[in-house]
């Protein structure tokens, strides 16, 4: 139900823009793959938590999942990860060029803003939305650097590394995820706070299960490359923790994350579900 | 003394940033590489026009710099137009790879809209700012796939073409950049109006000029490569109307921009000093 709800909204937010056909089919193509729509989940689901209405959550979610895609279609790049497939079919630059596949990323990023300050929410909380989701961005790219092409400071262990590079590039956006719905939602500081330790639980957890899929699912069960962080040299958690403590850990987060709002009492149900079936995912 | 003053802003911006080291040395070498810092220029001087404290447009401005070179970054890429030389020195992909050039470009413009909230204006003003850059910025993208990929649409005849592609392309952020400083300035709708016009005619006039100076001058002397429109075939506005025509059109647009803007009364003169200066350019 929140998947076909968010879904429509994206197909419906991107239609309306007047964008270039070729352009409006390069990101429908992109956006409308079927994407697992984590983030607007978590940000409408974080929204009513806190005793709002999700519908003033959904161009804030249609924002993010815009942001999601540009990362990963600028990351498949030849340049960059150079993958040929994605969510079970070619990536964009496979599809279209690379040419679109840079301008279509960049046009998903600007999108994202122009949508997001039309959220039906007054004018401070618009300005936090769009802080909160810019410095997202620039966390997630700083994770992708160090994840890609380097520079991390000197002097870390493996392991700090490796919690560098997940908190941002992953971890910062689902973060902001949960961070805006609860803005959106209004959401007093005590609050606030307590879905953004949530949101640092589950965004961990879900980049360390991520590994763990890379090492023990098969590409076509994933519908993308597995196996491709061992062979770039990569620094996964299964790598440097062990299968066993990797585990553990995502048992221990998914405890985590409960507990950090259990403040909300009932209200935060959902989302509590929502981190077991994140801890159990199978792609 | 705009250009150092925005300079030394821009400098501090991103060195308080707290980027990856690598990050913050390909921004402040793409950044601070002696551009002519138009857009910023503008924007500064349309707020003091209506009155504002140029001071209050600082911030923006930043953004709208930050965006520029974005777009730089990405449009000299090999899949794009594979340039070599900018501002006579190497483009950021020769210098620090193609990795660093698409992330890179990427961060300019989530830092833009991460500094444009913070100008010193009131939320609704900066909901505005937000939404006027974003949509510059989607508008840019556009002109670009039209002039590097197609699809542009059918039944129109070169100068309608062209005049799409330019409007787009390079006229969106000029005229963005105009009416975020008249924003800043807290100028009323009619103001606003004038100088959304005087930006729609230095707008089209700049991208002219620069079509002229890449059939006229040497790229030593511009700092990037020049007949690179003709080589590739592109729909250029001398190509399309001949030079004679082409001169007396920056003339007309020069004397538009300063009609534009004569209700401004003696506010007026330092933008249509301005214009003229940009009707003469040779680089």
């Amino acid at each position: 139900m929140v998947i076909e709800e968010i879904d429509d909204y994206i197909a419906r937010a991107i239609r309306s823009r007047d964008l270039p056909p070729i352009l409006e089919d390069a990101v429908c193509y992109t956006v409308l793959a079927g994407g697992k729509r984590l983030r607007p989940a978590l940000m409408l689901m974080c929204c009513e938590a806190v005793g709002g209405d999700r519908a003033d959550a959904l161009a804030p979610a249609t924002a993010i999942e815009l942001i999601h895609n540009f990362s990963l279609v600028h990351d498949d790049l030849p340049a960059m990860d150079d993958d040929d497939l994605r969510r079970g079919r070619a990536t964009l630059h496979v599809e279209a060029g690379e040419a679109m596949a840079i301008l279509g990323g960049d046009a998903m990023m600007s999108l994202a803003f122009e949508l997001l300050v039309e959220a039906p929410v007054d004018s401070r909380s618009k300005v936090r939305l769009t802080s909160e989701l810019a410095a997202a961005v620039t966390a997630m790219i700083n994770g992708q650097i160090y994840d890609t092409i380097g520079g991390m400071p000197d002097n870390l262990s493996d392991e700090q590394r490796l919690r560098l590079i997940h908190r941002n590039k992953t971890g910062a956006l689902l973060r902001a995820a949960c961070r805006m719905g609860a803005i959106c939602g209004g959401a007093a500081d005590e609050t606030l706070d307590m879905l953004t330790r949530y949101g640092e639980a589950v965004g961990l957890m879900f980049q360390i299960t991520d590994d763990l899929l890379d090492v023990t699912q098969s590409a076509e069960h994933v519908g993308k490359a597995t196996g491709k962080d061992l062979q770039a040299g990569k620094l996964t958690y299964p790598g440097v923790m062990g299968i066993e403590r990797t585990r553990a850990d995502i048992h221990r987060l998914r405890l985590e994350a409960c507990q950090a709002i259990e403040g909300l009492g009932r209200a935060a149900r959902p989302l509590c579900d929502l981190s077991d079936d994140m801890a159990r995912r199978t792609r």
